[in-house]
């Protein structure tokens, strides 16, 4: 193990790369995975092997937090899966919205990964009249104008922005100005957002560049 | 600057971790809206600053693939955009193949932030009656039987997976026999390829996470 000493399982988040959370996502699904076939140990190497990392950057990105290894057993993934879902924050429900039941919206509706993890959506808002009203995947679908009436009564921490993106910063600011303190955009612009509230952007080309970076530069692989 | 050598912009891909190349894409979207605005040079820092990141962490990433700055200039605009599409491999169109039109294909089909950084969609694919021989923005379905047959005419070489999770790995079986170098995968499943074929999954409860990350953690915020 690493000579890090043991850190209250808090940290600043701000001192914590971006990257390390990411990585913290990969261990807890696929912790679960090992889980649901039986398993009950796994050693940082074999951790991540699995994911394609080394068994350093497993220890390092796991001693941000705390010591979660026994010596001679690895790590127990009944206890490592909670630890993780509360560096998280996933070891509670998260109630979400959604703003946008466009093509993109229906999709994240019927999304199954984010129950898995504890996000329910339990609220959707729309602008378009044939919209409104409806019941999508047992959601309901509110005018836009009820955002803050219905986040005040059911206590929404979380909104997911699928409107286009020129209308993407007016709701985020409505969102906002309901209490909501994190935020999933999902529109191709940056928002702006006051402090305390977190917002991260999904950029579906900057995954797919990621692709054509691992295509482009194949023919060096292992030459250097 | 640091001490780095100038390298060939063709690294060996394994070498450079999945965050620079996130990073760099982040890099050339403030560059191109830089431009857009008429702006000609840029600082490390005035870059980094935009982003949330270091001048150090800036010119660390790109020192990865060469020198790009110029001594009591910093970048220029013009010039970065070109090296860094280059190293992304987006320095030219890629043809791109869809499998799946239900909400989240539709979505995929509408996003303008592809069309952007050089990526077509010109060929979807489905099995429902229904939605095949329909033309969406643009974009014709065909049947998934026709697979092979339109890649091998199109010089197609990326797949977006956008089917349910329990189709995602025989879909990928067929791209990557009908001769696709690259997958992103929207199914909330980990996809097996062969060597030499690159995948990236986009796990939408992930980017969730680093979001609740955030805000269970801000109360220790610049506290330690």
């Amino acid at each position: 193990m690493t000579s890090s000493k043991p850190n209250p399982s808090r940290p600043d988040p701000s001192s914590v790369p971006g990257a390390v959370v990411n990585r913290l996502s990969l261990y807890l699904r696929e912790l679960q995975h090992l889980i649901g076939d039986g398993k009950e140990t796994i050693s940082s190497s074999q951790l991540g092997q699995r994911l394609g990392f080394t068994d350093a950057q497993v220890r390092k990105d796991l001693a941000h937090f705390g010591h979660f290894g026994h010596p001679g057993i690895g790590y127990r993934c009944e206890e490592l899966v909670p630890a993780i879902r509360h560096i998280l924050g996933t070891d509670r429900q998260w109630q979400v919205a959604l703003v946008g039941v466009g093509n993109l919206g229906r999709a994240l509706l019927g999304y199954r990964g984010f129950q898995k993890q504890g996000f329910r959506i339990v609220a959707a808002f729309e602008v378009e009249p044939e919209d409104v009203g409806e019941t999508i995947d047992g959601v309901p679908v509110h005018h836009i104008d009820q955002l803050e009436h219905v986040l005040s009564e059911q206590d929404i921490e979380l909104g997911l922005v699928a409107v286009p993106a020129e209308k993407a910063q007016e709701v985020t600011d409505k969102l906002v100005a309901s209490g909501v303190s994190g935020i999933l955009n999902f529109a191709p612009v940056t928002l702006a957002v006051p402090e305390g509230v977190s917002k991260v952007g999904v950029d579906l080309a900057r995954e797919l560049e990621q692709v054509t970076f691992a295509v482009a530069n194949r023919g060096n692989q292992g030459t250097n």
